[in-house]
């Protein structure tokens, strides 16, 4: 049995958690506080992210790793058993949803989940007790409005994000979005292409289980668990 | 023909050069300057980042996306025909080797070499004339001693970076460590181990275009190109 080491709030754990669902890949979960990664976690991976996978009790560390990881075992299974490759059958195809994952993996990410992250829940839930850096905050959400816009656009010009096919690409981007959406970042009707998109996304059976999750003592906007929102 | 759109310091285009050559992939190369990408460049890939590869001219953005797509190709060839491949054929093998690679390519990247390139190359070859950001250089020089320790650890305990075959980890890692060597920030009496694993590296066939380039107006330390330093 695989098992993800993830956090909830986190989208490189929330990526790869609703790649496994959607591909109806059997798991069992250990949560980790990004916060609080002890030395046996830092032996195995000593870049200290999440997630990591553990295959036949071997990690496989990292997001990026762990979904190529999943590609190649889908790819060994029969035609019919494999409900869901993470990257798409053709070569250009698959270079193009590795480049946009890569943009919502790492570059959504580092422009502005995790500056909202560790101001609005890594520094309270950890005990630090400095009032929040708003300079940190201001920052991500002026990045949030450019990169809303460019999924705005990637949702208006094709059907999934990277193409004519749902792919990893879709999971990274909704991973992040989600995240944001439970910190209450999202406006919206400011964004009706992306609203589209991520309403499609929402309502697969693949995210019910990270929409139920709530943090203690920080509770999500009224309808980020609502499919219709 | 394959075309790699690049630039002679950028550590992630060095890292894919490398590849391509060990591989003996033919190629043409085409430098473009980091700071000076245009419209055309930023509609195939917004990210702004260098390398891009050109197949049968169809964009494959970012070095993961390309080393992947090398990947592939590889694993499509005849064994024989093949002499490269960037990741070995264990499962596990493999995740490891991509841990290692996103750590060279990505953390050292961020942590280091981008902040030292910014002050030192990409500043006053733009014409920004304004005195190098001394701080940034002094938080580079500090976490260069941790990435040269890590280095060390992993040249001193495995045969090569990421395990017992030469894999893109190793390019990733030689790529980073060949540009900091031009700026002149290595130390390597203070690092036997990495310095042994870099001179098996540097005398690779593979090496040898990269380490004849020159920056007009910026000479590497003497024993740069040299085998034996």
């Amino acid at each position: 049995m695989l098992k993800l080491i993830h956090y909830t709030l986190c989208p490189s754990s929330r990526a790869i958690r609703l790649t496994l669902n959607e591909a109806e890949i059997p798991h069992e979960l250990d949560e980790l506080k990004p916060w609080g990664l002890d030395r046996e976690f830092l032996n195995m991976h000593p870049a200290g992210t999440l997630p990591v996978l553990m295959d036949e009790k071997r990690p496989v560390c990292g997001a990026s790793a762990i979904v190529e990881h999943l590609q190649e075992r889908q790819m060994g299974e029969a035609k019919s058993a494999a409900r869901f490759h993470p990257f798409p059958s053709g070569t250009f195809e698959r270079a193009e949803a590795r480049r946009a994952s890569d943009w919502f993996l790492r570059k959504l990410d580092a422009e502005v989940t995790q500056y909202l992250l560790e101001e609005k829940i890594y520094k309270p839930m950890s005990g630090i007790r400095s009032s929040p850096d708003l300079s940190a905050i201001r920052v991500a959400r002026a990045n949030l409005r450019y990169h809303l816009a460019y999924l705005s656009y990637l949702a208006d010009q094709r059907r999934w994000l990277a193409g004519d096919s749902m792919s990893f690409a879709d999971f990274a981007a909704a991973a992040q979005i989600s995240v944001l959406d439970y910190l209450g970042e999202i406006q919206w009707d400011d964004c009706p292409e992306a609203k589209n998109w991520y309403a499609r996304m929402k309502s697969r059976p693949a995210f019910r289980p990270l929409l139920s999750e709530r943090l203690p003592g920080v509770n999500p906007p009224q309808a980020y668990a609502n499919l219709d929102f």
